[in-house]
Formats: C-alpha cells, sequence, structure tokens
C-alpha cells in the first residue's frame, strides 16, 4: 500500500510519522516543494529577532533522519502540480529544474498548508511574508545588507504579524505596523486590545490602524491615511489562505471558506485522499459550521488521525475551540472559543463576564494583574469564549479554561476547579474560580450586571451611577457623572441616593458586588458595572 | 435570623461574608479563639523567610475591616468551648481573662480547622507549629535572638514541612528535616521523588528519613537512627487532625478520619449546625470515600456552599479531587487524584504512564524539563491521578489534567485538548497532549509498556533489554545487561538481537515507542520502558 503525502510539515510530518508506527510494509512518499521539511513554523519570528540563535534548531528533521528512523522516502523541492483521482497518481514538479514525475498512490494527504493571499508588489523595497526558512534567510539577510538604522513596515497586526513586529525590534529595527481593521490582534474584543496598542507605542513602534497600503515606492511606502513611509523591508502579513487549489482542479469539494472539507476523519470527498492542517476546513465547536483555524496543535493531531484512518483505527476528530495565544514585549495574549465582536455578529444571545484577578495571591510578592473576559450562552450557561490578557498565568488560565469548555463545563461550574494553590502559583479562588463565581452571580441573578458600553444609556435614563471605591480612588479619576459613596458608608448614607435606579461600581466590580447585594436587599433597583471602572476605561479609550 | 460561625479564617469568614451578600437581616457573629482573623495562612511560611516582607499583607481583613463592610460581628480572642444542641447556645470563653459567654443561634457554622498532633515536648528548646501569626511571630523571635548560625529542626516533611524549610534555609538557618517515612512528600511515588530529596540537599539541608524524634533536651534533639542534632528551634510540621472534638462532644456525627461527617450541602447530623474546611471530611473523587484534604481552596468553596445553604440556594458541593502543589528550591511539586501507592494499597487496578516533556517548545529557549506520571484506570481510561515535578509549567499542566478529571475526559482525550501554543508557552504537542497520546497507545495496545520497577523480573525471565538510544547515550550510562541497538539501526540489525521476547528502552520513553511499533511489526514480541532510563533510573535510586 502506497500513500503520498503532499506538504512535509506539521500536518503532512506528522501523518507520515504516525503512518509509518502504524505500517511498517507501507510505502510512503512525502512531496515538498521547499528545501526544508519539519521546521518549527512557528519559531520562524524568534529567530529573525535573535531570540532563538541556531538555525539549524528550527530543522526537527531533516530528509535523511526522517528515512533513517521511519524509513520515508521524503522528496524536497518537488511541487505536486496536478492529481489525476482517476488514474490515482499525482503529477510532480521539480522545483529546481523543472522536471515533471508522475507517481501513483493507494492513499493521498493533502497538507500543504496555506499562503499568504495576492501579495504586495515591492518595485524595488524587498516584500516578504514569514512563513518559511526561506523568508527569514531572505529577511535576516536584507536587514544585515541595511545594518543599523534599518526601517520595516509590518503590514497586518495578527498573531504573525505581532511576532514579526517584536522581533524586528528586538533586532532593532524601526518598525511602522499597517492594520486594515480598527486596532491589532482583531479576534480581541475592543476593550481587551487596549495593552496590545499600548505594548506596541510602548516599544517605539509607529501603528496605523484602519490603514492599507496604496502603493509601495523604491523605497517607501504610501498608506490610504496620505502617510508616506521609508522602509527598507516590507513584511506581508495580512493573513493567509488554504492551499486548496490542487484539490479544487481535481475535483475535491473545497467549503466556502476556501479550506478543503473533511469529515471527521480528515477524509476529502474522495475517500481515497485525506486532507488536514491549514488547507482544511474544521468544524467550529461553538456553532458546528465550518471555519478555518489555522494551528500547529491542530495540523499535527489531525495528521496524526490521517494516518489512524488509512491504518483503520482512527477515533473521530473532535471539533476546534481556535484557542490561541501571543506574545509581545512582555504581553500575554489569548484566547479560545468566540469573541463578544463575533458573537454578536452572529446575532448568538451571549452574556459577558469581565474580571480583573491576580496571577498569584496578592500577599506574595510578584502577582501581576490580568484581564480576563468570559463569553457565555445565556440559556445553557455554556462557556462560548474566553479572553485574557496579561502577563505571568496567562497561559495557564486559557487552557485550563479551552480544557472546561472540551469537558463541557459550564462558567458556573469554573468555581469548582479544584486548582492547584500554593500562594506563588495561584490564588486559594483562583482567577478562574473567580471568574466562574461571578458568572454564577449573573446566572442565579444574584447580582444584575450591566457592560461598559452600556453606562451612558443608562445614566441618560436617569440611572445614578454610585462609584463605590473610596473617596481617594475616585479623585484619582472616575466616569462623569457618577457619586462617590464608598462601599463601607452605603449603609450609613444611603438615604443619600437619590430615587432612581442605581448602577454601582468600583475598581474591577468585586466591590461593586458587595455594594449591589447590599442595596438590592435594602430594596434598590440596581446593577453592577461588570469589570468595574478599569473596564469602562479600556473600553472607552 | 442568626448564625454563629465559629473560626474566622478561611472557611469560617468565607461563610460569613457570602452569607452577609445573600442576607442583610442576618446576625452573624464570627467567633475566633486566636488574635486575628482572615489571615493568609499560606503565606506565613514566606514572612519567616522574608519573602513576604510585610507582617500586614498577611492580615487580609480585620475585625473593623468586617464590620465595616459586611457589618459582621467578630470576636477575637474568644474560644467557643461548648455547643448545646438542644437550647441551640454555645459557651464562648474569653481567651485573656477567662470569662465566659453563651450565645444562641438559629444555625451554626463549625469552620475550627485542624492543629497538629500531640505536640513535641520542648525541654528548653521551642517547640512551634507553623499555623498561625502568633507561631510566625514566635519562630522569628527566637531566630532573631539566636541571630547568626541559628540552626533549626523541622519535624514533618509534608508540604508545610517543606515550606518551612525552605524559608528556613532562606533566613540563613541550618535545618536537619526528620521524617518518619521513607522519602520525603510522601505522596508523591518513590521514583518521582528523587528531585525533592536532591534539592533538599543542594540547599544544605540535613535529611533523615525513616526516622522520629525519640527526646528532646536542653539544645538537641535525638532521633531514634541514634542522631543527636544541635537546635536552637523544633518546627512541629507532622501533620494535622481536625478540630472535631466539640463537635464530638456535643452529639454530633464525627467520621472514621477525625473529620465532621458533612452532606454535600456541608450539613452536620444536626441540620441547624453546617461545618467547612479543615474540620470536615470530604468526598473522594476518586473512591467516594470519606477523607482529609486540607486546601483552603476548598475551605473557601464550602464555606461560600454551607452560607447558600443557609440561605436556600446551595448547590451541593463537588467531591474533592486534592490538587496539590509545593515549591522547593525552585522545584516545583505538583499533583491530583491518587498516587500510584495509595491505588495499590487500596488494591485497585492501574495503568501508570511516565513522560518527561518540556514545558515550552525545545527550540526556543529556556525550556525546562519536568516528570510526569499519570494514573490510569484500565477499565475506563479514567484519570485517577497525576504527578509532576519540575520548573517552568508545572502549575500549568497539573491544572488541566484537574481540570479535565472534573470535566470527565479520559486519559487518552488528554492528546484532543487544544491548549494555547506559541514556542514560549507550550508545545504544538503539548506536555498534556503527549501524555494523553502516551495513554491512549497503551489503551489501545498499539504499543505494550513495562514499568521501571518490573525490569528485573523481565530480564530474570530470559527477555533481553534492548536499549535504542545512540551509542553515545548508552556508553555514558546505561542499565545494566542491556544490549545497545540505535533506533536508527534496527531495521538493518535486527537480526543480531536474540529471540527472546524484548523490552525495549531510550531515554524517556519516546524513541522506544518507535522502536516497539517497529519490532512489534518486525514480528517481534516487546514492550517498551515507560519513562525510559530516566524513570528507571529515578526508581531505582
Ligand atoms: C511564522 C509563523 C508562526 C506561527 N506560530 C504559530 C504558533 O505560535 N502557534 C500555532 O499553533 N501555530 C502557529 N503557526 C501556524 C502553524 O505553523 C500552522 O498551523 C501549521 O504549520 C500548519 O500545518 P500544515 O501542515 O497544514 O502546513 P505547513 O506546516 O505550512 O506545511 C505545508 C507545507 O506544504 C508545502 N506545499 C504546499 N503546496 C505544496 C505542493 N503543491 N507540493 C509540495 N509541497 C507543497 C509547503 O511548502 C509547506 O512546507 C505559525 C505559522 C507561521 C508561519
Ligand atoms: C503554613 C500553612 C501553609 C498552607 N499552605 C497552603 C497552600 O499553599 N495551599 C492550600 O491550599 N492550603 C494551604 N494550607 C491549608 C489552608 O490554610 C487550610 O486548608 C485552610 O486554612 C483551612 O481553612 P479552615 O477555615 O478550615 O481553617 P483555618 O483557616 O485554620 O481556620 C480555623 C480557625 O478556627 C479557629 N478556632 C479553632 N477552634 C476554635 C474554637 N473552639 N473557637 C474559636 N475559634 C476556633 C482557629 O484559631 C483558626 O483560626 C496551609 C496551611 C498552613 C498552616
Ligand atoms: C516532528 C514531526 C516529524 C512528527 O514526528 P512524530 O514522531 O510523529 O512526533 P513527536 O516527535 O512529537 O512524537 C510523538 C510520538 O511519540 C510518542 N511519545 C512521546 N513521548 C513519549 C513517551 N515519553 N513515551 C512513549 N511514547 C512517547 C507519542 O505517543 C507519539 O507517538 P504516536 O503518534 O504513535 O502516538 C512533525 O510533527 C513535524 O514535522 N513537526 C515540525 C513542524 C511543526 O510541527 N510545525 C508547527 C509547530 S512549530
Ligand atoms: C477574604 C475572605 C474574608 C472572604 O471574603 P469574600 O468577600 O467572600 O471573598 P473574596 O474577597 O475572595 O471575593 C469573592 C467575592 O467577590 C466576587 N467577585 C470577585 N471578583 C469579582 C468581580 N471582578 N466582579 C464581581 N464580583 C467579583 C465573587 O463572586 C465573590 O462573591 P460571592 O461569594 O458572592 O460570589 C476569606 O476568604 C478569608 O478570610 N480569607 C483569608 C484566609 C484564607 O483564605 N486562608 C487560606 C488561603 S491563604
Amino acid at each position: 500500500m502506497k500513500t503520498i503525502i503532499i506538504g512535509g510539515v506539521a500536518g503532512g510530518m506528522s501523518a507520515a510519522t504516525r503512518l509509518r508506527r502504524l505500517d511498517e510494509a507501507a510505502e510512503i512518499v512525502v512531496f515538498e516543494r521547499g528545501p526544508y521539511v519539519s521546521f518549527a513554523n512557528c519559531g520562524l519570528p524568534y529567530y529573525v529577532g535573535g531570540i532563538i540563535e541556531d538555525r539549524d534548531s528550527l530543522l526537527l528533521q531533516t530528509p535523511k533522519s526522517l528515512a533513517a528512523r521511519f524509513r520515508l522516502d521524503v522528496r524536497v523541492n518537488e511541487e505536486v502540480i496536478q492529481i489525476n483521482r482517476k488514474a490515482k497518481t499525482v503529477r510532480v514538479s521539480n522545483v529546481l529544474d523543472g522536471t515533471t514525475t508522475t507517481e501513483s498512490y493507494d492513499f493521498l494527504i493533502l497538507a500543504a498548508g496555506a499562503t499568504t493571499g495576492l501579495p504586495l508588489s515591492g518595485r524595488g523595497v524587498p516584500v516578504r511574508s514569514l512563513r518559511t526558512v526561506d523568508d527569514v534567510d531572505a529577511i535576516t539577510a536584507v536587514l544585515e545588507d541595511v545594518g543599523a538604522d534599518a526601517r520595516a513596515v509590518v503590514v497586518g497586526a495578527g498573531f504573525i504579524g505581532l511576532e514579526a513586529v517584536e522581533n524586528l525590534v528586538a533586532r532593532g529595527v524601526h518598525v511602522t505596523l499597517v492594520q486594515r481593521g480598527p486596532r491589532p490582534l482583531s479576534p480581541l474584543d475592543p476593550e481587551m486590545a487596549g495593552p496590545v496598542l499600548e505594548a506596541l507605542l510602548d516599544h517605539g513602534v509607529d501603528v496605523h490602524v484602519n490603514s492599507t497600503v496604496v502603493d509601495v515606492g523604491a523605497s517607501r511606502v504610501q498608506l490610504d491615511d496620505g502617510s508616506f513611509i521609508r522602509t527598507d523591508l516590507i513584511i506581508e502579513a495580512r493573513g493567509v489562505r488554504p492551499n486548496s487549489h490542487l484539490a479544487r482542479s481535481a475535483g475535491i469539494t473545497v467549503g466556502a471558506t476556501g479550506g478543503i472539507t473533511v469529515d471527521e476523519y480528515q477524509r476529502t470527498s474522495d475517500p481515497s485522499i485525506y486532507a488536514v492542517g491549514d488547507a482544511v476546513e474544521k468544524t467550529d465547536a461553538i456553532d458546528g459550521a465550518a471555519t478555518l483555524v489555522t494551528m500547529a496543535g491542530l495540523a499535527n493531531r489531525h495528521g496524526r488521525t490521517a494516518a489512524d484512518a488509512i491504518a483503520g483505527i482512527a477515533e473521530p476528530s473532535a471539533p476546534a475551540l481556535g484557542t490561541a495565544i501571543v506574545g509581545l514585549f512582555g504581553l500575554t495574549v489569548a484566547m479560545v472559543g468566540w469573541s463578544e465582536t463575533r458573537l454578536a455578529a452572529y446575532g448568538r444571545p451571549h452574556r459577558v463576564v469581565h474580571t480583573h484577578p491576580s496571577s498569584h495571591a496578592g500577599y506574595y510578592p510578584g502577582a501581576e494583574q490580568m484581564s480576563m473576559k468570559l463569553l457565555i450562552d445565556p440559556e445553557t450557561d455554556a462557556i462560548l469564549g474566553a479572553q485574557i490578557v496579561g502577563g505571568a498565568g496567562v497561559d495557564k488560565r486559557i487552557d485550563v479554561i479551552a480544557t472546561a469548555m472540551t469537558g463541557g463545563l459550564t462558567a458556573s461550574q469554573l468555581s469548582r476547579l479544584e486548582l492547584a494553590y500554593a500562594p506563588q502559583y495561584g490564588s486559594a479562588k483562583d482567577a478562574v474560580n473567580m471568574v466562574g463565581y461571578v458568572a454564577d452571580n449573573v446566572a442565579t441573578g444574584s447580582t444584575q450586571s450591566i457592560q461598559w458600553h452600556e453606562v451612558d444609556d443608562a445614566m441618560g435614563a436617569g440611572e445614578t451611577l454610585v462609584d463605590v471605591r473610596t473617596a481617594d480612588e475616585f479623585s484619582r479619576g472616575a466616569i462623569p457623572g457618577a457619586v462617590s459613596l464608598p462601599l463601607d458608608e452605603i449603609r450609613a448614607r444611603i438615604s443619600e441616593l437619590p430615587d432612581t435606579p442605581l448602577v454601582v461600581h468600583c475598581q474591577v466590580g468585586q466591590r461593586g458586588h458587595t455594594a449591589a447585594r447590599l442595596l438590592t436587599q435594602l430594596g434598590r433597583d440596581v446593577r453592577n458595572l461588570d469589570g468595574g471602572y478599569r473596564t469602562w476605561l479600556a473600553g472607552m479609550s
């Protein structure tokens, strides 16, 4: 039995190695159009930045090592240019000399990944995406050539764009970041994204949002906002498209997303052909629809599933949550599931909770504050998504929430997780427990909450905004129109409050919750500003 | 309605504050026999070590702040000495002046915690446990008094004992650790515990295992192993007993563990009396039996549950997993569920998997290796427990596994968790995914494994042990009797292997897995040494 694999990196090579472990007798041929296989795509930006110093450490395997260990027939610089499903053959073109060959298969695995869309035309300025070893070789060559005072424009402020920015800055390059959308890292909701912009500005990056490149000259870029930017290099990071054209040409079903359609065993519309990784559609865990999630973990896992399917032992693939994380100048941004923006765009009912917990117990030195947002199904209390922005401990909390989602735990049930606590690692009520408690209070109606963007309307409708922080905190900055009544004085001074519905708030929501409970029981109609002053401020700026 | 709470720290005060939020009209009296309430027990050792510098930061609340915010009637230095269930009253003795009073209740919450058992008699050497603010004041006073070259003996190498050791060393104190059991941190299985002993020895701690104190003289301790140790201070950390005598005297049911028996709403055998925290029995998540788990998270959570129950809105408490973590000289040790030792003692069938993954992608600088052990139900593939020892990222992985256990995910399903991956945070196949893959291979029988302690027997029965690491690795140290046949040469040299059943092994298990698959398909009877040379070495030493 002979299996051909197109693409020799995350998904393709995971399929190849697993298939060999399952079937020593199988004939396995891997075609890779680039010169390298099994390289650490995700490490490429950090090689540009000099954080990863050894270029070889990016090359996890070579055709030779794969032949020795796994008896794989790995052919680099060989591009598959056609699939003939009837004959069960592929046509392959050698990238170096243009010669073509034909190879037959019993099973075919498509793992061709994704590429950037229509690239900008350079007209003198080198334009590179940051996706391959060749890309980083070219980028570092340009930068070495230019020497001191190099300047780069990064187009696109997604995950890879931000990693490019961080690493160019680490090399001493002056960077301008151009983003079509209204903010960097558009999957983040607006009130969560502030720290990302701050971090960029704090590190000397010029940021243009709501902007696109309209022209590239000899050594400059022109934006539609009227800016001209001198640059030595353009990094193209405007997102990617699945490499599905081969499949499409061969009559294999490709979905509306542009990704190859597969079933839960990674099988395409042709039962002899499997597909995995960035080139395929995933099933979204939130709405069950086809979606694109271009992540290494899924590529590796689905590569293994495809091999298992060929060997007849596959467990079905699970829907994709889209867990993702990125580091930027010491900031960590992580997310899972859907954002509020996306839920709203799809008209999907949702409840929102914001908290600003500590990475570990406040009384132990070094705790860092993070901002957390949880999106919840109001009917079922299911977790629809989460976003966390901060420093230490962000990665832990997103993984716990992703695991809880996979386990089908509700938002309120987060409060009951028994998470490891000693003061240098967490809190007796860990950040994830605490967001669960808050969710529980909203679910049971114990506290009614109001969101940052609803405050204006509430005040317009005559509600009174009560700031329950201390007088000192109030004097350092408050929401316009708020009256100050510190939490600990409410019982004594409640008669001072006007006879309107109330919105209470504190710094992060916690004292507001106690205030809301107190006032509710004293007969008042009251809502607590979710996430407090901090979320309001982040949302309004 | 009047609720009396006995004990004003983790469980008691959580109940009090929550009850106030639920019922502004309730009368709530908290009796605390010590001079402080709401203090950070878990921070106490770090104050001794000077890591927490500000003593006040340990006092999260005071009777005054609790009165202001929560209208709680908190009475410190007041010990409840009797419960009269018929009259629904308690007798209270003032610790300072011995006066007694009687107070009536509608509901009573017992949150009296736990205390060390029969303390050692000091005979001149100060003996303190490390449980209260008074304890740390006394400990630091002794150490300041002694000045340079102070010496301490810590009796008991559990979590608190180890924290005491670390912090005494941080203060420059010479420490001797005395442990009755065969190793420090006895909940860890033997092959996982090596790094704990290493860390202690590396930091100049004298360790006596299988030892007990038989006598305490004017300035020395005598052990049953014949040692005499000069010391200025003894820290009593031999574990705790639930403070359940008040309940027992009042005829409330106390279980065989010594903890107060409660239902899932934290109600004792008397429907007006609730109990929470270290004083009560929990339901073990693994076998459903009554057990003691003395953790702050559970105390806080169950305090809230008791308040909810009194207010008539409680969700039932979940069984306890016993997730725990401790830091020791930069080492992190974490666990959840049952150890192999305990499973074996209870005769509970189990499967074991060891791995030694990286905290993050190996190609990104700073990755630290950890050791992970997973205990699995062979019938259902349910996760019965986990132990992780290492540095960075240990806390994250134990929390993910604890969450997976709560969500009812099987060991194999860990491989499908979609965990956040960028190279500085994890791996495309995260440590938790990887242990899931290994578990999956054992579950499906894809690879048969053998444990470190079974190697001798296997070799005795005539099986051949094949070391599939490189010749270089083999020459640096190998299992006696193993033959060297590097993985990449197996296909060529298989005829060299004797015709016996085989046990293969590599450094951590990963190459051994590939070797096992290969040899199986080449018709050999083969098992892979779980956790490889590393686990074997840890287990044998
Ligand atoms: C700079 C960068 C950083 C990233 N960081 C992260 C991260 O931190 N976390 C994360 O989860 N994911 C990250 N990713 C995404 C991750 O690398 C991808 O999701 C994953 O590699 C996809 O695997 P794949 O096998 O589908 O495609 P790839 O790994 O891209 O492999 C596809 C291969 O197919 C080859 N190919 C294409 N067409 C043909 C053809 N016709 N014939 C022969 N060969 C062909 C290509 O040359 C390519 O080598 C990053 C990606 C990049 C580029
Ligand atoms: C040094 C130390 C470190 C710890 N580290 C951790 C850790 O890292 N992680 C973790 O999860 N847990 C840790 N713990 C355990 C955690 O602190 C306990 O599980 C938790 O405090 C138990 O809460 P509780 O309310 O049951 O008891 P406690 O918090 O101990 O409170 C009980 C209170 O009741 C009072 N009391 C007792 N009897 C009477 C009476 N008759 N009348 C009036 N008052 C009475 C006591 O004086 C005491 O203040 C640690 C404990 C200690 C001592
Ligand atoms: C590395 C690569 C070639 C895959 O090789 P692989 O051998 O399948 O995968 P790994 O090296 O991760 O090892 C995983 C295997 O070892 C097993 N394993 C891991 N640790 C083990 C242990 N301690 N004991 C026993 N088995 C173990 C796993 O079960 C798995 O085997 P299985 O698939 O049969 O279950 C492929 O993933 C690749 O090319 N990666 C680089 C590109 C990439 O991933 N880019 C994106 C991220 S930067
Ligand atoms: C601190 C202590 C008095 C409890 O006070 P508390 O107000 O109940 O608890 P916290 O300060 O943790 O706040 C939790 C409350 O705030 C709410 N909350 C937290 N963050 C919030 C936010 N951002 N928005 C809204 N509400 C929030 C929670 O929902 C919870 O309220 P609930 O119980 O009504 O659901 C008690 O736990 C104690 O004495 N602790 C010290 C001792 C101890 O725990 N020792 C062991 C560990 S060292």
